[in-house]
């Protein structure tokens, strides 16, 4: 590994908290930073429930401002929530997955380091994913601002019975929807709730974005690709305890005649994969698509 | 019409609250059943919402144990609250359509007279139909006890993450699953909430019940019929502000560990329709199946 | 084990041919049955292809002459070609998987004999399945007869356009329906082809038959899960190259007009499985069901 | 309308055959078409089907070459057959529908006459779609090319089992799965045979191609959508009788380790449409989603 590479030189480091064993594999990483010549902070969380005083603390703003590079130890929710954090920043992000293979966090424990070294090196494969950001409008007036890695959505309360949404796509009526509510996803959301309700896949490159109604009274009510360039807008027509969640972070006193505005944000995620990295490895792995091809003469 | 039908004395009348211009049709059934010298009373709340003093109101405990049917003017849901009610005292249950076809309720405003004389001299097709009953033991007391026509539905807030419940069937481990909850149906109940969530139609003299996850993180945990003679535990395994609900009845404080057991309840609902009557139909025209075949030389 | 079991003394072996070194596990079991004191003999597939001129050969309709169970080594494919020539006989079954478990044969060929030995001493658990029969009429005669065990599907040709098939149950008229096909399933089938298509699982204890349609042009066109009393009949209206498959055993030169009868068999099988065998242990292992409960803290 | 419009001077009709009652469509178009100053002439299948032998005929080559536009009444079926050949000519076409609204024919035969006077005129909402084109080959050399506006589907015979299908995008092994077989669809097909076997819909202008499994075997196998700048390689690893069909039309003859590799054409449709036209209109009427809002005060 090169002493002073010129592209990261001062990372971040996100850690899962409660993570049993964990911080073995955090001094490994730690050990291997600092020989490499890196300087290495912790995010806010991280510092907090690790007891290493040594490495100084920062928050997620802090990050952004400062860091070249995050390095995330975890699973997709731990990624998730610093990726909508440092969205803005355009910080690049390297996923280190504790357990089992993430979608975002797809470098394996065992054998993380000389991985890292090679992306830290510049030999990586960069993916950019979008966001979307979600303005909720009383009135006119924006009430709640947010963003998602995964998805907008918006959903009835557990007690109450279906909403009745209507949905604008760039100023084009599209339809009113009665159902337990609407998911809007980017592609890195589609392999999360959008997919369990119905949902495509969608290829990270793709530049889109599916609505996948939930539970849609009208069977015909299908899950739709838009290009990430429309304006959706989602209207309460009808319901109770009406929720938006923006990466299962709640706003929840929505009220009918309350709009959500839903856009591609003007920024983006970036991953850094190892090189030969292959978004069909990871869906093959996840989805249990491996298990071929058959070899025994029989189908 | 016959002077006195030996079978359906005392009639009750349930109307759809707020129904604009439905009293002329209230009063032609009452007309009509008069002329025919049954005895009619009036469901307390229909009581109360019509101006007519001079027909006698009855609760539904009441109906339950002094009339010998109910005729009940609205949709599947007035339906559905009437039914549940009167299931224990087996009253059979007429029902009139209000705007357009319901699953239960079948006949037509249009020309209901002549139909409805039909069936109460005897001249019908009477279809049973099954109750779910539902039981929520904590620390194994039972804390609340329900009754369903259409299905028992355990699931999630609207602002907290996936449920996680272990199934069991008479005995046996089915499944821990997560998702947004689990829809336990009847054959009733297979055209409503079950069948927007991904279900298959039961045909009602199927003596079946059939489990359909709301959006199941597991793509493989897909509906599955039991015979009606299961007995069906759901254990809450994990999960914030979890909701049971009967017909969508809710019962709101679920805690972890909390079980709800479902059985086909001693209890069933007589429906009578007019001689004829296919389900088939029914479903044809709520579903659009009606639109062929095709005589254009075409597919 | 007992010497001389009184239930089942004659024993048919069927092994799937061409199955990499199946024989030494065959040679294992036909000591083992010998030692117990049963008469052994191979289905007349299996003599041809193991050369084991010692234990004599027998047609399918002579082991439902004469043996009192079947026992059969290799995949779930074996035991539904072998189930359904011996159906009319009612020779319960015993099923051993190769490689891996199989709906219908549930016992690994790892340790099998002990569990052999408690099945044939008449500790077992044992289980019915309901088989399809179908008829093809033309001009109302009927110009084939099927018997399947997993399901009958009538089905477009490759290069041709959809199929629509008019269907009726017990005399109703049901729809006409535009798609590549349609499967009647049995609970056994509902794992198989028909799981695939979208249709529900049904549990083997149900008395069901479903309809699954196969990419129907109506998103309506949802499974229906009827009382196994009823007679399906599906009339050709329209289409090219259609064919109906009996367990896949096709009968290919359908013809507009033609109807295909279908009810359930007056025959059943009978499984007999190892004592504490669970339908849900098998869906859960095939379906990947039993990755859960989560221990870590996290869903 | 103007006398000499400057974009479209001559103008193809193309009808569809065997069509009751269309020739009375067909003369007014031609007046007004005649009364404008345009020049019009007949597609070779449609001089042969209509008797009006004062309209030149011309082949669809000879369209592509000298035509400025082509006027498509019938279906989506004869616009399909029409665009597909004049795509590689870049000839706009403009879709009068017989009988309902199609999702390319979205003119109604009523009032059809000064609706084609503005799109002639220049007002109108020009909108293009892509067209895929698939090469065969066979031991590295292409044994057969084809074009489609829908989808190019890879599918199994009627009477033989599960295909096996090896897929690739870019160069990345996808997976190999089991099935029915594969559609590879467009957003114009999205809505077509796709929509049936479970695929999303993608809105036009979405650069994107959905790959839906017919029935796969593994019930993770789901719809994924993918760029439409991804070439797209399926090998056939096993299975019989299989053929590759290009917006239904066939060819026949597959083989094991044949490879169909599919990628968006160069050439695309562009279709005419009214002012104020809306995809989302044609979805809602089409797939009955316009039955909404609730104004009942009943959801």
């Amino acid at each position: 590994m090169p002493a002073t590479p010129a592209m990261y030189n001062t990372i971040a480091l996100v850690v899962r908290p409660n993570t049993a064993g964990i911080e073995d594999s955090v001094r490994d990483v730690l050990a291997f930073l600092r020989d490499g010549g890196f300087s290495v902070v912790f995010e806010t969380d991280t510092a907090a429930h690790l007891n290493m005083p040594e490495i100084p603390a920062m928050s997620a703003q802090g990050i952004g401002e400062k860091c070249d590079c995050a390095i995330v130890m975890g699973g997709d929710g731990t990624m998730l929530g610093i990726a909508r954090q440092l969205a803005p920043f355009e910080v690049p992000l390297i996923g280190i997955n504790q357990g089992r293979l993430g979608f975002m966090t797809d470098i394996p424990l065992e054998g993380m380091l000389p991985v890292l070294g090679r992306i830290l090196a510049g030999t990586h494969k960069a993916e950019r994913r979008t966001l979307l950001e979600g303005r909720v409008l009383r009135d006119g007036k924006a009430i709640h601002v947010g963003l998602a890695v995964n998805d907008v959505v918006v959903a009835r309360g557990a007690g109450s019975g279906m909403v009745e949404l209507r949905v604008d796509v760039d100023d084009h009526f599209m339809y009113n929807q009665r159902s337990d509510g609407l998911i809007v996803s980017t592609p890195t959301g589609s392999t999360a709730y959008a997919l369990s309700a119905g949902g495509p896949l969608l290829h990270p490159t793709l530049g889109g974005i599916v609505l996948v109604p939930i539970a849609p009274h009208a069977l015909s009510n299908r899950p739709i690709v838009l290009p990430d360039s429309s304006e959706i807008v989602i209207e309460i027509n009808r319901g109770r305890d009406i929720t938006v969640n923006f990466d299962m972070q709640t706003f929840a006193s929505l009220m009918p005649q309350d709009r959500i505005h839903i856009r591609r944000s003007p920024h983006a995620i970036t991953f850094l994969h190892p090189e030969g990295w292959s978004y069909y490895n990871t869906l093959r792995e996840k989805l249990h698509w491996n298990e071929y091809p058959s070899t025994d003469g029989k189908i």
